[in-house]
């Protein structure tokens, strides 16, 4: 969005759509998702985007997430749109009416360290609302960046056995260590098969059970799909833009192994609820996710880090003076 | 509600929160579920609940009929709420902004034969959400009334092998056998003995795979826990009222035998969706649920063939004069 | 198999994987799946393949069909092991004790009408029992070969709504309709362009919720994954051989649209015993798909229907003079 | 079955179901579960029961644990049937040709530890198997015993949040904590009403969402009946005799609050690898379920200190002189 190749971007625009904050007023009676009444004062997360409640997704599958009119503030809502004051790269935010707040129970907490829970960590925990490891199964991850650790702290919380974690830099892997990965594979330092050998290795012979592609690449992908056992399934997650291409033979790739492909791209308010009921079991190690803070005004320079993978997550601190 | 014995009842309400109608005029730009836009003349179906869309249920387990903020124009909707005109013991009603409206694609269709969709209609819907037959399963009913009579239609048209329905009424035994019934039982006529000894015929002996309770009655409810087989689920639907206790023992009523006991009472917009192509299927069939109709001021007249059950369904008309 | 292009073949073998027989001895005590004992005269049916019972498939995860030591008789069990006589192209087979048999409750039907239920039913089952449409959901179907025809007669028995039958034979999209398509679409009179608009005027242009792609086409698998809605499901499902490549994004082909790719290639007792209870619904209606039938003699000319698509399902009848 | 109440016994037979032990001699070649070969001096350990394969609960549901046909060597094998040597209260056991086993792939660890991880930890894994919590959701577990603390371990490696731990005695209570309990309430210390006003505390006033019942009192499962939130679960599990009977309203205790009792009883292969993973990845902690260890001739003296609950878990070591 910020280099304009993101088609969705309707400017003028305040950007920003990861976001937390404390309650500085409130308009009407508001309630958080957990029933409580909203104060001045309280630390509150938000679902980052807004669904219209009656379209097809929302009335009839319930994943509003998919609604045809969802808007998210910082990245399709203009600054001429009620109520103007959208995105996140901003000391005051107001929200929308319809928008889905959730209050945050520990209000010692940092909070930086909650702003990924708003979208890569509820990005992921969508990806394991439906395709969930069971007790003791073997999890591979493709790409340590944000979800991709997100995603080894979820597997582990949700009981997998190994999680392996595959990705080209060794200080990300070593943090993937952290998040719950209990191998670790360089993909600079060995080939993909001796990486499926390993896989293969830990399995039996059989393949992964459930393997997590966050790494947004085509090839990754590809490998994904070979690692799986006969019957697993392959979760391809977050994405943002297209990663390459590959030959794909439905027959040997899907059919014949009984293969289930899933995408996820997007995330509601149970998935960022679940995101900060992660980060709250343990704030201390995703804290280590925000590798970088600045103050607003140098909103260009944590671009700048994220652009360049130097940062896992760089947060912008409002300056309240 | 009639009787004023539903705690429910904010006075002074209009009743009736089963309604279809013409679009007369609409406020603002608004939407159908299938994503159409709503013009003056459609025939029209709506969700009778109104979820707030931020509580705990609504927004973070998706269950927008336990929302705690529910409201059900004609149940507890009192007239000087806005927009006022709640009830659909009407000629004319306003929906609320917050309504999810379904259109009735059909337009021929007689609007009287939708009405029991949207709620004895949505209700057995939601329970067959959760607990549906796979294919050949057999399937027991208690209690040939609306929602019983929906439930075996559901049970069919989900691939349910043999479908018994148990009532004491011939005539709606019989209607039964036209929703998708396949083995008649009247408990005038047969003990409970000889009930149960012909479900164990039907399954070599097992007991049936899902169970039904949709009388209302709590020896019924204990007669359907007797009947499933291991494993089994025994669904209770949508009672209104207490039908009796009895003795409960965990160990041999649930957990030895593995059973599952859901409770069904409230249903979504996805539910009513449900009920409504389910009626479009066979419109000439769920015509017959509609044993009586009344204009609206004849509206004492309808209540009492309703609570003399000498009527399935009666369904008011509106006089416009 | 025929053809020796089949590498799972154990020659010498008896070919035949799908059949159905008259009980004419039993060595020991032996019960049938629906828990009747078996007795000389039964008309049996079985699941084809036979699992080990405790490999991690087969006892950890549930899924026999993927057993690793799974033996098909008919396509890879050689004479040389017992019981000797395996394969189905014969007037007497002997059963190995570890078969899953199903007695056929109704002994009046023609048994030619069951074979396919063992192999193509079967497998259309399994489909359907991972990912069923709900009430009144869009299924598009592509190839009105057996498992299609399946596919589009376990759709209407689930309750979808619309069901479009994508062939180019206007014979068999004919006999679809039979089997409960709604719609046709004839690939050799409308363009890709033409059939996905008409599925997108079905959907209110959301694109369909499942489709099934049935043709064993790369073609139409690439088709299928452009027709599907948001997060919809496309389960390709039992293709015999390679069918093309294509190039696939993951980014826009999965998780940009939250997409499912399921899929299917076997089946187990499960789905055996859906496939029988489907045809004894309708035995008149799957009668259809025997389009030929030859005594055991002429096999070759059996084999040449089937593989110049002039028969849907050709039977081999047994010679007992 | 020590004092003669338990109507499955067959006599004589050598008791104990619960065993794990080294391979001292194999029978033909045999494979674990995870797919290698077994070889003398493996540590094993197996799924209790043997179930037939064929019937309608093995092959149709696959739910082997409810099989018509299910032996289990200790509970319900008499001596005289092959393989004779069948009971746990023994040095040496042959284990049927049809049992499953798993391989323990940490030999290192002293083999008391996994024992109850046979009967106690399947039993509670098949609960958990069927309703798991999510990622922050409230649990509450009655009774502290071997179930209830297996499934406070199980609630914890899900994923819970609040963990809330009803029981009697401050010892086991205590241990619950160290199992992953985070609220210890002594039935002794604080009234039925207490302990509903701390969880909806912890709930905002909704209720638990899950709730398991583990102690086998009856008056207990009606405490969790009203403890459970709209449409949450309450799961009985593992009670192995009545509790005592209590008064049920459906429309109260069921329907009106759309809730699900789910009854366990018994368990699959599957859910013993669950419990040997789950004990496997924390074998300290579950050496605290063995209180007591007693060589095999001290069986009665092993007896006593379970009957008067002194012991949560006391084993027989063999003496293998």
């Amino acid at each position: 969005m910020w280099k304009g190749e993101d088609s969705r971007t309707r400017l003028p625009m305040i950007l920003g759509h990861e976001g937390i904050g404390t309650v500085a007023g409130i308009g009407g009676k508001k309630c958080a998702a957990d029933g409580s009444e909203l104060r001045e004062g309280d630390l509150v997360f938000w679902n980052r985007g807004i669904s219209c409640g009656y379209c097809y997704y929302c009335a009839v599958l319930k994943e509003p997430s998919f609604c045809q009119n969802r808007k998210v503030p910082g990245i399709n809502v203009p600054m001429g749109v009620p109520p103007y004051l959208n995105g996140c790269y901003a000391d005051h935010v107001i929200l929308d009416a319809g928008t889905n707040i959730l209050k945050v129970p520990q209000t010692a907490i940092d909070p930086s360290v909650l702003v990924a829970a708003s979208c890569s960590g509820a990005t992921a925990a969508h990806g394991f609302d439906i395709v969930r490891p069971n007790l003791g199964e073997t999890v591979v991850i493709f790409g340590p960046g944000p979800i991709g650790l997100f995603s080894a702290a979820y597997a582990k919380k949700y009981g997998a056995g190994e999680i392996v974690l595959i990705g080209g830099s060794e200080v990300r892997l070593e943090m993937g260590s952290q998040f719950g990965a209990t191998t670790l594979l360089n993909r600079k330092k060995l080939t993909a098969a001796e990486r499926q050998e390993r896989i293969m290795e830990l399995t039996s012979g059989r393949g992964a059970d459930l393997i997590i592609e966050a790494s947004g690449s085509g090839d990754a992908l590809r490998e994904a799909i070979g690692l799986a056992r006969m019957g697993g399934t392959v979760l391809s997650v977050g994405l943002s833009q297209p990663g390459g291409t590959f030959e794909f033979d439905g027959f040997l790739d899907l059919t014949r192994r009984n293969l289930r492909l899933q995408g996820v791209w997007v995330s509601d308010t149970r998935h960022a609820y679940q995101a900060m009921n992660l980060v709250l079991s343990n704030p201390e190690l995703f804290s280590r996710l925000v590798t970088h803070r600045f103050p607003l005004s140098e909103v260009n320079q944590a671009l700048q880090v994220m652009d360049s993978r130097e940062a896992i997550k760089a947060v912008l601190l409002p300056e309240l003076g």
